[in-house]
C-alpha cells in the first residue's frame, strides 16, 4: 500500500457528470486524494455503459486497480467486467454508500443467527420521484437476509387485500414515497415479542460519493479480482 | 353526568368473550366502573352481529346509552344503529384506542395546515397472522388525511414495479407484517427537506378494553345521536 | 391581502448573512415573492441583535409588517418589539419552520387531551458542533405540552444515576449529539400499553427560510399586533 | 449434544420467583424442554445472590452446566463463579434476550468498521418505575462499541447546558423514562450525512424466559468454561 504520506490519485471519467462533480468535490475535502486526469492510482467510472469498455482498456493496459458505479450494465458489460478483473483489481457497486455495505454485512449477520423463526421486512422511503420500487439497495439487502439464512429469496412485496397470509421464510418489501427523502432502509427482524432493526439513513447523495473514495483506498494496491463493497467493508 | 363518586355501571354483552373479558378486566383495575348485568348505565356491545339487534332493543327499551364495538356489521345493523340513535346516544367504534382516537384528530388537522404540497404516507405494521392490509386502522387514518386536505381519498397501496409515478395528492399505503407486533401505525408527512409523522405504538389488546371505558365514561348522559371515538377526544 | 397575481416585495435586512442568503435562495425559487431592498411588503430581519432597533423603525415608519428571526434578543429588544408591535404587524420566532410550528400545536392539543396520566418525553438529535441542550425547539415543545395540560413545565433533564424517581407530571428531554444531522425532535407520550409519538424531521436548513416565507405571507396586511409561527398556522 | 428426540431437563432454582414462573411458562410453550427439580441437564439460577453458592455446588458436584441470570452479585459470587467455571460450563448473563445478544455482536462490528470518525449514541426508554439511567444493557451496548472501536469507553451522558462540547471518540447516552414500555434500545452511529442506527424493541419479559432457553441449550454438552450470551449467539 502507498506511504500514507502521498494522496491517492484518482483519474474520473466524466468528471462532469452528476456523480464526477461529486466525488471531486469530495476529493477536495479530504487531503488523501487529489485528482489526475492521467496517471491516476486508481480509475474511477460512475459514468455511463457506454464509457465502460473503454475505461476498462485503460486500467489494464496501465495495470491499475478500477471502481465501476456506472448502473444499467448489460450482460455484455458484466462479461467484459469479469475479463478485466484477471489482470487488475475491479470493484463494482451500484451503491458506495459505506453504511449501506456494512448494514449489508449485518443484516447478513443478523439473518444466521435469528434463522427462519423471525420474519424479515424490508422497508424504504425515498422522494416523491423515484420510479422503481422497492429501491435496489432495499432488495440487495433483502438477498443478504436470504443468504444469511440459507434460503433462497421470496418475495413478497406490495401487501393488499384480504385473506392474505404470510409465507413462512418469506421477505416482506414496502416502499413509501414522498417529498425530498434521499433514502431511509430498515430491516425489521420481527421474533416472539421482540424485534431487531437495522437502519440507514441517509441525508445526501454526497455519501456515495464519499464511499466511492474508500472504495478506491482499498483497491489501490489489491490483487487482481473482482471485488464488491463488501470487501471494503470486510478488510476494516 | 353522575357524581364521580359513584362508580359507572356497565351492562357487557358476551362478557365472556375475547373483548368482553378484556373488558371486565380493565373494570376490575378502574375504581370509577363495575359490571352490572342487569341494571347498567351503559351497555357494552363487543360480541357478534348476531347479538347487535338484541342489545339495541335493550338500550332503547331501558333508555340508556349504548357502545358498540362489534365489528363486520352490515348495511341492515347500520340502520338499526342509525334509528336507535334517534332516541339513545351510540357510540359505534372499530378501535377503540384512545390514541388512536386521537392521532385521527392530529392527522385531519396536520393535513389540512399541511395542504397537498406534502405527501402523506400510512405504514403500519402488525404480527404476522393478520390477513388484511392495510389495516383498518391505516385507512381511517389516511380518510382523516384526505378530510383534512378537503380531496376524496386516493389510495395508492401496494408500490411495486418501475416507471411508477406518485401521483399528486395520493395517499400511499404500506403494511408491514411479522412476528407478534400487536400494531404500530405511522402517518408521514413529507414535504421539502422536512417531516412530520404521527405515530401510535400500540403493545398490548388491553388499550381497546381501556378506551371503551373512556368511550362509556363519555356516553353516560349524552343527548340521543349517533357518536365517534372523534366525539370522546374532541370532549377532552 | 394583495392580490395573488403580485409577489410579495420582502425587504431583507442583511442578505449576505446565513440566514439571509438562504431567505435570498427561497425567494428565487418561489414565483410568489420578490426581493425589494426598499419599498417591500414586509421586512424580514434575520441578523443580529445591534441591527434590530433599526429594522424596527423602518417598519413603523413606513406602516409595514416584520418578521423578526433574529435570536440572542434581551429584555430591551422585547421591549422595542412589544412597542412597535402596536402600531405594525410583528412576528417574532425563533425557528420558522412550519412543521415545527405545527408540530407545537398538535404537541399542545394531544397534552390536553391525555391529560397527565400519559409521561411526556421530548427526544431531540443534532450535529456534533450544537453546544446547547435541550434544543431551543426542544423546550419550547416541552412547553406546549405543559400548556396542553394545563400544568407549569417541570424539567427532568439529563437522568443519569441510580434511585431515580420520574416525578408524576414531570417532562424529561433528551439529547443526542453526533455527525452532521440537521435537527431530530420526538414528543413522546407514553401511557399504558400505548404511545403516542409527534416527530419532525429536519433534511435542511432551507426549511428556516421557506417557513420565512409563510410568515412573511401571513403578516401582510395583518392588523398591527405580536405575532407567532402559531398564528402563521393557525390561519392555515 | 443430546439427541434432539429428548427434550432437555432443567432445574429451575426458584420456580416461583417472576424469573423461574417465567421460565417455567417458555418450557410448557416449548416441546425442547421440561423442567426436572431433581435430574436436570443444565441448572438454571435466576433468583437472588444468596441461593448462588448452593446452585454452583450442585452443578459442580453433578458435573452438569449452569446458567446464573441473577443480579446484584458481589466480588465473592464472581469468584465463586470463575472457580465453578473451571469444572462445568457457566454461563452468566443479565440480560438473556437473545436479540440483545445479537445487537451487542453486531454493534462491536459496526465499531470496527466505521471506527472514531463516526459518532455513537446509545438511546433506551423503559418504563417509568425504571430507577437506574442508563439501562444496564444501554451500557453494555456502549462498551461493545468501544471494544469495536478500540478504544477505552468514554460515557457522556445527561447532557444539559449550554458551551457543551461532544468529545471526539466519547459515547452519549440518553434514557427516556415513561407509561408501562418494557424496554427499547438504540445505538445510533452518526456519520457525515449518513446514521447507522441497531435497535432492538422489547415487548414483553417473557423474550429473557426464551433467551434462557437458548442459553440453557447452547449450556448442554458444552466444556466447562465461562461463558456470556455472545457465545450463544456466536455458535449460530
Amino acid at each position: 500500500m502507498r506511504p500514507t504520506s502521498q494522496p491517492l490519485r484518482l483519474t474520473l471519467v466524466a468528471p462532469e457528470g452528476r456523480m464526477g462533480k461529486a466525488i471531486a468535490e469530495a476529493v477536495a475535502d479530504d487531503p488523501g486524494f487529489v485528482l489526475d486526469p492521467d496517471h491516476g492510482d486508481v480509475i474511477v467510472d460512475f459514468s455511463a455503459p457506454e464509457a465502460l469498455a473503454n475505461s476498462l482498456e485503460r486500467a489494464t493496459l496501465a495495470a491499475i486497480p478500477i471502481l465501476i458505479g456506472t448502473t444499467g450494465l448489460d450482460d455484455l458489460a458484466s462479461r467484459r467486467i469479469l475479463e478485466a478483473s484477471r489482470s487488475v483489481a475491479v470493484l463494482r457497486a451500484s451503491n458506495t454508500s459505506l453504511g449501506v455495505a456494512l448494514l449489508e454485512e449485518l443484516v447478513e449477520r443478523a439473518a444466521q443467527v435469528l434463522g427462519t423463526g423471525w420474519d424479515v421486512e424490508v422497508l424504504e422511503i425515498h422522494h416523491r420521484r423515484k420510479r422503481d420500487a422497492p429501491s435496489g439497495t432495499a432488495l440487495t439487502l433483502g438477498e443478504a437476509a436470504a443468504r444469511g439464512r440459507g434460503t433462497p429469496m421470496r418475495r413478497e412485496d406490495a401487501r393488499s387485500g384480504r385473506q392474505l397470509e404470510r409465507e413462512d421464510g418469506a421477505i416482506g418489501f414496502a416502499a413509501l414515497r414522498g417529498g425530498t427523502v434521499v433514502g431511509d432502509h430498515d430491516v425489521i427482524f420481527a421474533g416472539t415479542d421482540e424485534r431487531v432493526i437495522l437502519s440507514h439513513r441517509a441525508d445526501s447523495r454526497m455519501i456515495f460519493a464519499r464511499g466511492a473514495l474508500a472504495a478506491a483506498r482499498f483497491l489501490a494496491g489489491q490483487a487482481p479480482g473482482l471485488y464488491t463493497m463488501r470487501d471494503v467493508v470486510g478488510a476494516l
